[in-house]
Parts: structure tokens; sequence; C-alpha cells
């Protein structure tokens, strides 16, 4: 123990917070709400496999009087230029971290520790990290608890490597596929998102924050934070998705009644994380990052948040949209709850904000106290350093991909099946088609770092191959996912191909992967690396038809007569409707991680049941939009003169290899519960889960109410004739809504949907 | 004059209102708030050529002691079934308002008239209705002028027919031009609508209400209204154009910001008007209808709001979107504001709903003295009957269609010219081609009656042959709108027809005509109807392609290699991509009205140059939606992988045979006006029109300001060489915006924008 009383274990955390501020100056707290470096770029690997911080590092520490906060040590990517071979090593990152954690100690007057921050959206962006499916695929899952034991085994994954705060994009929603983002929302759901937010957070910190206790009023040792947890932050805060147009933190013009509805269900998930990330995006004109009544009356004081608020990247400087100052910018967003910077300029301008009076010492002691509070919470002045893995990390990661695995199954959703699947296992010759259909980094989502050449026979091609041993297992591309040019031998030779097969695996759909191959080629061209990438971050589209001549490959070979089942490798919903047309069977992939392959050719051969169901209301084509399944019940024009106003398929559609029956919807009601009693049976010959989605359609109000809303979902896993009754229980706050009077009423009742049936019923008073 | 202080001219509305109020039953009171009825089931024609009042009729004016509005005496469509053989003559109209009135007056303890209600969204929907162009084209014009002097032509048409009320739609905001109705607004802009629904309010009521001068308290004496002069119902209210998905009265999203900025200033435009129309739609799932902050705060009490707001269509009734009982919605929209009713079941059941004790005879009389308020202002007591017009009624209407053609020439759009146009006068043959080439009904917007055969020769074709007398004009129309079915004879006509022409004239688009043949035939097939009918109300569109083989036409007829000039036939603005790679000149015409096929002629010949710029952002297709150009100035990623995120022309684009420059911007300013000085020069060989467009991006606040805004605009015609300085002047209260705080501010100041020119300045303190 030091000599000061923040050093003191034995008091609380509120009380070593308050005793350390009243010891820095200005100028240290302004380091600690800062974090401003690209981590990669705070070290060099030497010839001889040793690491050296760098210059810019170091003058940068010396200017914070230590550091805040380090992102992206680790992130290993074709923007940070980092890869194998001047990257980190897994194994190795846990002594990087104690190098830098020593140094940036030794240069603190008080030995405050950094925090360490990596991207985690689907697994850790660092070198050999487990690639998980992206959430679009995980929603489909609806499988909470899946989701929590795959966030815990990513949480073990970084925490070996010493990292102490997990980036995790779990708050944005799909409301429009158009953004290059969609990949990583859980769907169009609120409710879907949040209860996958909270596995995450479940996941991540175990029991780190809980509800109604203030962390603050602990002690550490209360804290009781077990190994291999760490903080999460959750991104993005919030309505990110509703950006007009589908462009990439586009404004977003929704009004209050809708904002309650949507996001508040959200928002509360986030409160026991320790941190969120504001949203680039405005709402109804006020950014993200300056909305002190999102930040500190919603969610901190009327939900009891208790964590950090990060800025997203150099999100902070474009608050030139709005001030000419960067000071402006910097009060405004300390005020508004914003604790710790990315990358910006801005937030190095803090103590000349204060200096113009734009803001307080007082207003930089909350940010850089709620900071140096989640140091005290995640054990950072006890346990500043981080212990070699050892043998552990395999064993982890063995563990991790065996999860990957079984996430990527249960993400699989089949929408359409003639009854071509599950594929016999007595066909002689399998043709594998399609631009992804032996790629490994087209499997993957957005934010991965180089793959490990070890996993190249992860794809589907190679795990076909595996799981029809029987069968004459064949691959041709076909064509690529975007390129128009040099593609009529591609498409010719899968032609020939699949002339004599029994059945063709076609995969099409599009692509998140980064073209390391021509970064490290050094071309320098950054439009170059998009020839067939089409999803991901800053990667919005306007059409929704597949890319490049993927519908020409689709014709050609449906034209052989032979059997298709398509699988769709997408980070977004393409057009499928020719696709549904032209083959016997379609299986929605998204992008389903490294384990994809498996998953997929696993479940052709029917070794998985598919029990995914759509995360979003499956549209048309983009002249539909928007489609999301929430909107009000307005009596309106439907349908359009030139096609259907309906999507193709509904949220929550998926078929499996088996058949359920919802039998009974037994609903009863008190003056605070509703209480549901549904039975599910399965009626096939296969056993399988299924996600036993409750919404409902709230009554009462001066306002119209949504068509329906997702309140609560199961999942069950059911042998061939097994009956499950499943009893669920609505709150009124879980029915609440905002009138025409914005005010926040519970509902006077709802109508209860269940499959395919619903019942009306009242709280009684 | 009567016995009562009612009949006393000399006493206020105010008084007259309160007396008449006293002396009726709660069932006459409702009878006055009720427009129950379809006008054309009112009366039969007999044999001899009289007109017998119907049953249905004397049941409900019976019913309500009285009658407080009949909608719609007049309409003539294929929906009413009312044409030349069962309707009304426009020279009749006049005894047949005068018997409904004797009955009505007859029937009511108080001999109070009824209002004489009628459609006139671009004319009277009557037989022999002088029919302009749809609003979209008049905004084009940018002549506020133009717009209140054909105003009040229309108001004298239907001031002779004994109208009282004319339905206009000026309010809606064509923000997505999926939706059908788009070919009822004037663009996009707030402020372009704004003022043309000022004009139409100065042309069809003069001074009937003016600002500050509380009409009740004037005798009908004082109100001094003049002979041509009748009410407007501006419709609708509001944001009726921000539909999800362009869906016909969908549901609006919108928050309190984005709805001050946008359509506070058009719902400050309605503040003369004798009647607002109240919108189909929600705002934020509120409906309109039940929207006591719209109607009552914002618009009579914040922006002294006079006249009466009259429920849309069956809107009452789709209040079961919200209530199960429709006492419930009956109470509510009374207790919003809405005053009078349109067709629907629920405002008969006020009565009722007052018994329950949901609303109270006060709510009613409140309706109700307002309804008797307009009646009173409207001389109806004075002078319930009208005068036969004789021959003063032709000479209006010659005078109609010579300002007709004066709008639909300024309503044309040039949006391409290669040095095609004008036309030489020495080409020896022109074919013009095209599904509306040779149309009447192809030239009017929706809401249109049968069409006099005497129009016949109005058409394109028939008026290009006699803009070209020396030409051989010849004619084929190629294909249909949308029709798929026996097309290849019509196009090979057509490219016969153009193989030895010296040019062609392509006239391409969308159709709101009606099918009355069909409808005439009695086959009853609703569905049928709209084969070729792709715009107006329920008509919304997914694609924003040209339908039918249109493009084929167009391909065909460019690969005979003549020139091609373009005319867009069109009641929203259609994907014309292609169409401008392969015209030499592109002039968009929107729905033109009768005399469109002249304005037009007259324009390919050079009598006319077209000074039409576009009121709304010209989108690419419908994959880019939304484009209107006043989004928020967020900083986001502005283009799509796969195409632009910029439409294809901006608001306000617009081609002129001349050329002019804008030399110089003085912009001064003191504490409460910004003044600027432009400087405009006719610099080409034409005498031209120039619509000088004054736009603003506010400076200040903590908000994201939008990219501009257009605030004012005046157009000027200017001879080859001439100059004209022109002072327009700025206020604070005009450059308001709702900031963070959600309080109206006045911003500090403004860039302002005018042509290519522009330059900061700030109000003085």
């Amino acid at each position: 123990m030091g000599k000061y009383p923040y050093q003191n274990p034995d008091l609380t955390i509120r009380q070593r917070v308050a005793d350390l501020l009243g010891r820095m100056t200005i100028a240290e707290k302004v380091g600690q709400v800062n974090q401003h470096l690209y981590g990669w770029e705070c070290y060099e690997k030497q010839a001889d496999g040793s690491v050296r911080l760098t210059d810019k590092f170091k003058e940068h520490v010396a200017w914070g009087g230590g550091l805040g906060a380090l992102y992206g040590l680790f992130r290993a990517d074709p923007w940070s230029q980092v890869g194998f071979d001047n990257g980190i090593a897994p194994k190795d990152s846990w002594r990087l971290v104690n190098q830098v954690q020593e140094y940036v100690m030794s240069q603190s007057r008080w030995q405050i520790p950094a925090l360490i921050v990596e991207e985690c959206p689907h697994g850790h962006q660092g070198l050999g990290g487990v690639s998980y499916p992206t959430n679009l695929g995980c929603g489909n899952t609806f499988n909470t608890e899946l989701m929590a034991e795959s966030s815990h085994l990513m949480a073990q994954e970084l925490a070996a490597k010493g990292v102490h705060l997990a980036l995790v994009s779990t708050l944005d929603l799909a409301k429009d596929p158009r953004w290059g983002r969609t990949e990583e929302c859980f769907g169009e759901d609120p409710i879907l998102a949040a209860k996958m937010s909270e596995a995450v957070v479940k996941g991540f910190q175990g029991t780190l924050i809980t509800e109604n206790q203030a962390y603050l009023d602990q002690t550490v040792a209360e804290i009781n934070k077990q190994p291999g947890q760490i903080g999460v932050v959750l991104k993005h805060c919030i309505a990110q998705g509703e950006a007009l147009g589908g462009h990439n933190s586009g404004t977003v013009t929704i009004g209050g009644r809708e904002f309650n509805d949507v996001y508040r269900p959200l928002l509360h998930s986030t409160r026991n994380a320790v941190g969120v990330m504001a949203a680039y995006n405005d709402v109804d004109g006020v950014p993200c990052h300056i909305n002190g009544e999102l930040f500190q009356t919603i969610m901190r004081k009327e939900m009891g948040y208790q964590g950090i608020v990060m800025a997203d990247g150099v999100a902070l400087d474009r608050l030139g949209d709005v001030f000419d100052r960067q000071i402006d910018g910097a009060a405004a967003a300390l005020k508004a709850g914003v604790d710790l910077s990315l990358w910006d300029q801005t937030y190095l301008t803090i103590q000349e904000a204060i200096a113009s009076n734009l803001a307080s010492e007082a207003d930089l002691d909350v940010a850089c106290g709620r900071v140096l509070g989640i140091k005290f919470l995640l054990g950072l002045f006890e346990q500043p350093f981080v212990e070699d893995p050892g043998a552990a990390f395999d064993e982890l990661m063995t563990a991790s991909q065996a999860m990957n695995l079984k996430v990527a199954a249960e993400s699989l959703t089949l929408v359409k099946n003639d009854g071509l699947l599950p594929l016999s296992q007595n066909l002689n010759k399998i043709a594998v088609v399609g631009p992804a259909a032996d790629g490994l980094y087209e499997l993957l989502g957005d934010y991965t770092a180089p793959q490990d050449p070890q996993l190249a026979e992860c794809t589907i091609f190679h795990q076909v191959a595996k799981a029809f041993p029987n069968a004459e297992v064949v691959y041709a591309q076909g064509c690529e996912v975007r390129n128009l040019v040099d593609q009529d031998a591609k498409m010719a030779e899968a032609v020939a191909l699949c002339q004599d097969a029994d059945g063709i695996v076609l995969v099409l759909g599009g692509s998140s992967a980064r073209n390391f191959d021509m970064e490290f080629l050094s071309n320098g061209a950054v439009s170059s690396k998009g020839i067939n990438m089409d999803s991901g971050e800053n990667v919005d589209v306007a059409s929704l038809s597949l890319g490049g001549r993927q519908l020409e490959l689709l014709e050609a070979l449906a034209a052989t007569g032979k059997p298709i089942v398509s699988v769709m490798i997408q980070g977004r919903p393409y057009d499928i409707q020719r696709v549904e047309e032209l083959s016997q069977a379609v299986l929605v992939g998204w992008f389903p991680g490294q384990q994809g392959g498996a998953a997929i050719a696993g479940t052709l051969a029917g070794d998985f049941n598919p029990s995914g169901r759509l995360g979003v209301s499956y549209p048309l084509n983009a002249n539909q939009l928007p489609v999301y399944y929430y909107q009000r019940a307005a009596s309106k024009q439907d349908n359009y003169y030139d096609q259907s106003g309906a999507p193709l398929h509904e949220f929550g559609f998926g078929l499996s290899y088996t058949k359920f029956s919802y039998d009974y919807l037994h609903v009863t009601a008190d003056s605070d519960t509703i209480t549901v009693k549904v039975s599910v049976t399965n009626r096939g010959t296969y056993a399988g889960s299924e996600s036993v989605l409750l919404f409902v359609r709230l009554l009462g109000g001066s306002v119209i109410q949504r068509h329906k809303l997702l309140k609560d979902f199961i999942k069950v896993t059911l042998e061939p004739g097994e009956t499950r009754e499943l009893t669920l229980h609505l709150t009124p706050q879980q029915l609440t809504y905002t009138d025409s009077d914005r005010q926040l009423k519970p509902a006077v009742g709802c109508r209860v949907l269940v499959g395919n049936l619903e019942e009306e019923i009242f709280f009684t008073k």
C-alpha cells in the first residue's frame, strides 16, 4: 500500500477518486480524459524481437503527465498497416502492455496506470483473434446465453492479452440496410439489441457493476473482480442506424416519442456497462457528443448509468459542424458528459477551454473522476500488470473456436427449403461455387485482423468437402463479389464444373474483406482496396442488388437444371428474390466468422438443424425502404403501384428441418403483471431449437400504437415430439410508450402475439 | 333585416355568432359542424333538364336541422360517376346552388345557409373547369404574382358557380417522390410552398382576413368582400409529405426541431386563410386530427390563425387507429380544434360524445361558432343566393385560359440543351412521339373532371403542328405509359415515322389520367382503371424508373440518329439519367394543364423562353432517397459505394435560352435587418426571366445547421444586356431555428448565397 489515501484499498472508490483528484493538476486531469494516440504507433518491433516504445508515445505521455487510455495497441489491419511481420503475437501481448504500463506509471506523479482499449466487434481485432459471426448473425440466434458465453470467452482472450476495455457494437439498429455498418447490428429490433447488449455486458463484466449498487461506494475488494472479466464499452449511443439515406454518420430526424419508444429500452440495457461510446450522428439536430439530456439526464439520472462515456474516433473534432472553435466543442462535450476522447484534437484543448471560462475545473473533475473511477473499479491500481497466460491461452483458443462454431451454426437462417436440405450423403459430386465459396476473409466482418494462414481450410468449400466424405466436392469461383472485369472465364469454368454435379452449393452475397494483399503491395491506392468490398464502415450502398455478375452466375447455373442451395454471405440483406426463385434452398449466413464454413457445411449435411430467425425485416429491394416492422399502425396505402410494400420476409422468419407448433396461449393479468403461458411442440422428425418470440400490440393512449413490438424471447431445444410449456411475464414498465402529452405511460393492456396465436389482455385495476 | 340580433348586419360577427349560438340546440350545432354528404349524391338531373334534390340529401338536412357544409356538389370524375350526361354544366351551377340553399335555409329554424365546398387543386374539379398546371409545375415558376393572379381567376370561376370554399393543396412538401401526391406539392421547400400559399390566399380571398385584425370584431360591411372573392381551405396540415416510404398518409417520425424548422414557416403562411384541412398523417405518433398543439397552440394562439380547421375525407373515422369508439375520436378532434367534418361517421356522434361527458357543449360551441363565423365572413347571411353570371362567364373563361398558358409556360424547366432548342422553323419534318404526345388527360393532374371534347386539339402533337407551320408534323404513340402488352406495333410505327424526320419530340413520363372510357363502359373493375395511371392520390410507386417500355422506345428512337428533344410529362421526378444521355435537349413539363401543349410547343419554337427552376432536388433514382437539399450539414459519408449520393439536379436548377450572370452581392446588416443587394444581368441574346433565389446558411446555435435554406425569391424579366439590381431584406424572425434547448432562436448571422455568390454577415449588437 502506498502512502496516500487513494492508494488505500480499504477506502471506497469514491474516496480514493476524490483524494487523487485533489492532488492532480489541471494538466494531469486533462491527460486522463484523453485517448489521443493510435496504439499501433506507440511501439516498434526491433530486429531482435524486442519492442521499443516510440518517441511519439513518450511525448504524449509527457504532455499529459501520464496517460488516460490507449486505443488499439494490438489493432492490426490495412489501415493500421499492422500485420504478422510488424505486429504483436497474441502470446506476447501481455508483455507489451506491461512495458507500456511501466512507462506510463513512471511518468505519472501518482503512478496512474493507463486503460488499454481494443476493438472487439465480433472478437478481438488483433493478430490471432478469434473472429466470431458479426452481430447481424448473432442477432439471428436469439440466444442470449450463447451471446454471454461467447462474450466471456472474448473477455478472457482480451484479459490474457492485458486489455481492460473492449469496444463492442451492440446498440446500433439495422433500420436501413444501405448503411455499411448494418453488419454490426443485432438487427432492427431494440429489445433484441437490448437483451443481447445485456448478455454482452454479463459475459464481459460479470458482476463488476450491478444495478442499485453504486460501485463508487464499494471497495475494490467488494467489487470482487474475477480473472477474465474486463470492462466493455457498448457502442454507439445512440440512434446511428436512423441516419437519412443510410449514409454513415448521417443526420437523424426522429422525434421524441419515436426516440423514447425505440431507444429508451436500448439505453436501459447499458446501465451496468463500464462504458458506452457516443455516436457520430445527431438526433434531431443535436450531435450525440454534446447531448447532455441523453447522457446526463436519461442515462445517468433516470437509468442509473455509472460508466464512462467515450467519444467516437475524431468525433469531437467533427463538432466543427456546430462550433467554429475546438475549445467550444471541448467545453460542450465535457458538460454533456463525454469523459474520454478518441484520437481527436478537441480534448487536447480542455485546459484552454477552462482558461477561457467555457468550462470549469469542476466539469473536468467530473469526467476525470469517472475515468479514474473505472480504473479503480477494474483493479488497475492494485494490479496494473498482467501475467504471462502461458499454455492456458491455447486451451482458451480451442474452447473459443468450439463456441464460435456453435454461434455460427445458430446464426444461420434458412429462408427457403423445397426439401433439398439437408443434402443427402449419397450425392456423387457437389459443386461449390461463388465469390466467397473458398474465401476466409469473405466470411468475416469489418474490423478484422490479418488471418493466420493455418485457417485456410476454414472456407465453405473445404468444410463441405469434409462434411461430405463420400462425394467428390469441387470448386470454382464463378465470379467475384463486385468486379466486372475479366469474369467470363470464371463464369464458364463454374458452369462447366456444374454440368455433371448432383448438386450445387452457390455462395453469393457481399464482402467486408479488406484487401491485405494489395495493401501489403504498398500500392497506396485507398480506392483500389474496395473493388470487391461492399460492406462495413463507410461502405454504404444505394442499391441492394447483388454486386458484380452474381445474378448472371445464378442464372447460368440454374440453366444447368441441377439443384441449387444458395448460401448468402453478406453484411446486409441483399435482394434475394431471384435467388429464391432459382434455388431449391436458401440459407442466409450473414458474415458467419472463422467457423462459418464448418457451420454451413454441417447445416447442409444435417449435423446442425438451422434455428436462426431473421433479426431484420428482409426487404425486397431498396425502393421500398424503410420496412422495419415496428412502424406505427397508421391507416395508409400499404402497397406501391409497382410492387408490394411488405418485405420479402418478416422479422423473425426462419425455417427449420423440423416443424414447431404453438398449441395454446394462455394470458392472464393482475394489476402489475401479465403472465403468458405458451406451449411449443416439435412436430417433426429432427431435434431442433425454436426461438419463441413474444410480441405485443400496446392498447390505449392517444397516439397510434405500433403494429407490434418484441418484448421478450426464449430459445428452446426440443426433441421430436417433445412439448415445452413456457411462461413469460410482462410488467407495465415493459409496456411503456410516450403519449401525445410526451409523458411516458404504461399501456392499459396489450394484444399478446406468440407464433400464430394471439390474445388481448388488460391489467386489472 | 330579420328580427334577431344575428340577422343585424350592424353588429360585429362575434356578436352575431354569439346570439345565434345561444338560440341553437345541440343537434342544430352538430348539424353545422358536419360536412357529411357527397355533393353529387344530392341531386338528380331530370329528363326535362331540371334538377331534383335527393331524399338522401333531405334526410340529412332534417337530421341536422340545416346543413353545415356541402362538399363536391359539382365534383365530376370516375369516382363520383359524374360526367357530361349527368353532371351540371358550369353555367347552370349557380341555379343548383340556389336550389340547395333555398331548401337548406327552409329547413333551418334560423335560416342558416350552407357552405358550398369544391375541390380546386389546379382549377375546379367540375365540368368545364379550367385545369391549370399542377402545383409541382407552379412551384417551378417561382412566380407568386402569377400564382395570385391565376388563383383569383379560379376564385372568380368558382364564385360565379356559387361556391364558397375552394380546397387547394398548397401545404404538402414533395420530400419523397415515391408519394403519389407529389404532383400536388409546390416542391420540397417550405418557403417556396409558404410564399405560394400566401399568393393563393391573396388570389382567392383578397383581404377577407388580414393579419392583426380579428374578423370577428368586424361587421360584414367592414369586411368589404368583393365579387369574385371566396374562401380558400389550404391543405394539408401538416407534414404529410414526410410519410415513411412515401406511403400515402403513412406515419411520420420527425422530431420537434425538424418540425419547427421546416413546418413553422409553412404554418405561418396559412394565417389569413379562411380554412385549412387537417392531414391524414400523424406527426411522431399523434394524428393531426387530434393534435391540439398544432391547431390551438401553434396556429391559433402563436400565429393568430382565425379560420376553420376542416377534417380530411373520412379521416376522423381513421381515428380508429387510436380509439376503439367513434365518440372518443369525435371528442378528441373537437377538443383539438377540428371544426368541420368530411364524409365521416365520427362527427355524427358528437351529441352522444357530449351526453357521455367526453366533450362539452362549450367545445361544440367553439367549433360551431367558427363555422358560423366564416359564414358571416363570407356574407352568406346577407347574400345566400348567387346570380346568373351570364356572358361574363365566357369572358372569364377566355381570360383564364390566357393566364393558364402563362403559368404553363413558366412552369416548364429546361434541364438539358445542347443547342437544339429552340427548334428551327426550317425543319421539314418533326415527329412527335410518346405515350402522352397526343393526350389531353395525360397533361392534367389528379382531381380532374371529364374534359370538353372541344379541347382535343390542346395536345402537344397538335400544338407543335401549329407552332411549326412550315414543317410536316407527324405523330405516333410509340408505347403506353405503363402497359406492357401489345406495344410492339406502336414501337415499330414510331421508329418508322422517325426515320426521315429532322427532329423528334419525345414525350415521356407518367400519368394521373383517370380512365373515363372504361369507367363509362361500366366494367366496374377499379384496378383496371390504373393500367396506365401511375400518379396521383394513393398511387405511390417504389421505383422511379419510367414505366412500361418507355426507355426501350427512347433507345430505339436514339438509334435512328435523329436529334431528340425529350419532354417529361410527370407528377413526380422519374429517373431521367438515360433520357439526358440520349437526348440533345430535355424539358421537364410536369403535368402542365390544358394549355400545356401550347406552352411546350411555344417553348420548342422559341416563343417562350423557359424560366422554370426545379422545386425539388431531382433524384438519380429511388435508391438514394431522401435527397431534399435542406438536410442538416452533418459530417457524413456523402456518397454510396455504387453511386453518388447527390441528386441529378439541385433544387433551383433550370436553364434558359439566354444566360444570366450575378455580378455582385453586397450584404449589410444592422441590429434587425440584413440587406442583400444583388445585380443580375441578361448576358445572352434572348429576353428571359430569372428567378433569383436567396439562400442562407444559418450561423450559431448548438445544433448542426442545415446546408442552406431558401428564404426569399424574386422573379425578374430582363431584355438582352439588361441589368437589374435587386434588394432583399432578411429579419431575425426569418432566420429562426430551434436550438438544442428546444427554444426558437434567431441566428446570430448567416451566410447569404445568391447565384454563384456568397457572403457571411452578422447582425450588429
